[in-house]
């Protein structure tokens, strides 16, 4: 059985002192640290921590525990959040007609790889509901046009709110979310984009890679932000090909790589191992 | 001691009996095929070949051999080129400030991974004289501005030329060569630029690339063309990097790519494995 | 729609001519060469060919077709097989109790990537039964101890031999097959290991490599042989890992290399892209 | 310029309080920590830290801090070590007569990126006099029979001795140093195989991975021990390869593997990145 545990991500200006009275502020609790990781920003001075601790030691309420943490916090200008291991996050699906990604994000699921809940999958298409049966998970079809963009767009934001939802990862969902929808989900909303970004932004990146005769074919997690495909990278990917390649090749040998790369960036937000700094991405190791 | 060979590289509209005849035809005259590679780019409907013969078998002259090959290519629409091993490709290497893809390239020619000679170093800086010294390889310091730029060029273009220059390798040789230039030596100078491409174009890509906060960074080697890092390309690959890694670190993590993407692609252009097809490259296999 | 096509696999003692006889004998039948690989094993002397030709051009019987090439393959020594696309081959898939291998198989192949029938999948226990459910394939569930596996065996050819099954596929298959149905099925069994052999051969591989300390682990996909995890080799991986990772993790980053790499090479099988060569095994690459 | 840094190694068993622990030690006398790595071994129940500090709010002796950290050491069963960047380390290459390795290190070393000083080249061979002569190193020629292997390893040692040698690197020295000989200098001597270990230990390891017909070949850099090939791995990477490729591409495709494999590992040595866990090795992170 896993410990259950209490993962602190934090920020801060950099400046003398913060591990050890970061460190302090938990050993005084009696907390005992599992892992620790840190990163400077030396250009920014800035600085990042991620303190998972076993929370078998947690002797007050949480609330008791984060308002003490709260004033050490500005003391020392901490942006902090904080993630309890018993706190199941809830993680909904959004496709349209390629089902590998989301097999793969189910299957690990499934074996116990990805720490969360699937309340819903949502689709512009009727076409994965057969996946989402085998899986017996809610599956909500919600077409859309041009016109209906802003309707249904309410419709998906009513489920997720609905079900309570905190990560939405979009599993080759081939529509473009509005900025409003992008803005609202900041930070919580990862797409996997079928190309090495920044290379081969928008639509048909195979093709293009093809045409320019590249070496290697790419996939990109990142989260969304209303900038199509320029969001912060999370996590990427490439396979190598050869002159041999089709266009065809490539979308086949390209599933494998867009599966890996979603799953490693969905297990590094689910596992609260990612801090966002501007258009950069604190991905901290697997660890613990 | 290596066999002496000759190499047919073939392109010409697909057809039904092109392997035939073309086998027949250097059967016919004795030849021992030691290669034969096959490409057919099924969207053009055009075919490559690379053949490998033993030169052994040669019993006319090469002249007559291009002239009899010539009438076949003739009949079936072929380009073609011909080359023999015991013709010593001369490749100049053009730097200017940094050592490391200069140094890879004499390394490797020096411990015969690189079939030429080379005959030249030319340079836009003195910085790098000591090291043709150490390889006993002539060294032309040519500085260059905007306004010298044509006179220094037609000063480059003397030095090939009374080389007898093959094959020109721009081994981070941080000038733009003029449309002219590279024109003249299409398909004949390589070119290796410092991202993996058409990522980051242009200057600094190692700073773009920390800005975008991508997690693998590459190189590219192609060839040059009169569109700044456009050129076909011939060999890419990338290195992983995280968050911790600095600029400076992926300048130096980077050395390591460009200077194996460089050499695999002068490499294959020496053994004559690549044939051009548009903006895209064929490169046949290392085989015999 | 694919183009019907017929594949000969070709070996034979090195000779002049061989490519030339070969391909002017489809030539002369009128068939077009969709795809010509070759390599010579200059150290043994032995040629390989993998000829692939469009099927439109079939003009006489297979049979006759057969025993015309027959006759050039006595004259030249070849050994020889022929494949026609529409003969569907059949894989049956042997578990254990690991689900990855099969999913990743079953998902491949509803995706189109695996050109053949899937006529049952049987296994020592019932706990994958539920996938085959899913996918609708036959689930034969034969338990086995050292007593009884015999007799299990016996069972288990008479399915494959009473589905037609071409190819037998040990997606972690936990159970050592008799030496007599292993040369029964020479070059039809296709097992994947989980290290990067010929390290870590045997049991709990993951354990050893953690013990090592090693700094990548693999997977590698093979003919089985009566030697256990010594059978030719058909394609491996590797994935890095650091001293972060615990065996738990090697297992769970392991799996992502076991899929690709059986994946691969039950695809290279199924495209008649092998050529056995004693210990060694000859891949050509996908191709058209 | 760089920034003076103290670096400590410290390991120990797991205990609640660690790091509030040392990091205040270090708090209290003012300095600042530039980067704090740290790796809990679960299994062992044993505690890895690597502590990079400013130098510059030293205010007491180096002999001062490291009586009093000792005392905090002794209190929490720490083993640890302490380096300063301003004490260069001297690292000593062996090597018989491949040069890639050597010019490999002498490059990298000559463009800042492994800070240390080379005083000293050692072969059993005179090939590669001509390169130490390239970077004005003194070199040492001590050819070695069986007879006389215990009084050249004598004559090595004095010479290691005279120019206060920290770390030797056997960059494809072919000769087995004497046990008593790797039991003197444990920890401190780094040699890189041309395989991936544990597959083919012992001489010729492209040869066997030929015959074995694997898919890919690797280098491992390890620190010697008694048993050969079986010391603690630093530091490993591959290349794929097909069955194209002949013994002579191996070792060619081999080398350039060898060369990033050994620099790596000898950087993470000079850079106080890596802690020595029995069979196994923690290897931090490039990081500050």
């Amino acid at each position: 059985m896993k410990l259950k545990s209490i993962t602190f991500l934090i920020d801060c200006p950099d400046q003398r002192g913060l591990v050890s009275r970061i460190s302090t502020f938990f050993y005084e609790r009696g907390f005992n640290i599992l892992h620790c990781q840190q990163y400077t920003d030396v250009k920014q001075n800035h600085y990042f921590m991620r303190l998972k601790l076993d929370m078998e030691a947690l002797s007050t309420s949480r609330k008791q525990l984060e308002q003490q943490f709260a004033e050490l916090a500005r003391s020392l200008q901490i942006s902090w959040s904080v993630h309890y291991s018993d706190d199941v996050q809830k993680m909904a699906i959004l496709v349209t007609k390629a089902s590998h990604c989301l097999y793969d994000l189910l299957l690990r699921w499934q074996e116990g790889e990805l720490q969360c809940e699937i309340p819903v999958i949502i689709s512009n298409h009727p076409d994965l509901e057969v996946v989402s049966e085998k899986f017996r998970i809610p599956f909500y079809c919600l077409p859309v046009t041009k016109e209906t963009r802003p309707a249904q767009e309410k419709e998906i934001l009513k489920i997720l709110k609905q079900h309570h939802v905190d990560l939405v990862v979009l599993a080759r969902y081939m529509q473009i979310l509005s900025n409003s929808f992008v803005e609202e989900w900041k930070g919580k909303i990862i797409n996997i984009h079928h190309a090495f970004l920044p290379a081969f932004q928008g639509a048909h990146p195979y093709l293009q890679a093809f045409e320019r005769g590249v070496k290697m074919i790419g996939a990109t997690a990142h989260y969304a932000t209303p900038e199509l495909d320029e969001g912060p990278i999370i996590e990427q990917d490439v396979e190598r090909i050869t002159h041999e390649d089709s266009v065809d090749d490539m979308i086949r040998i390209g599933k494998d790589v867009e599966r890996v790369v979603l799953a490693r960036a969905v297990k590094a937000h689910l596992e609260h191992r990612i801090i966002l700094s501007g258009k950069r991405v604190i991905v901290f190791s697997t660890g613990v």
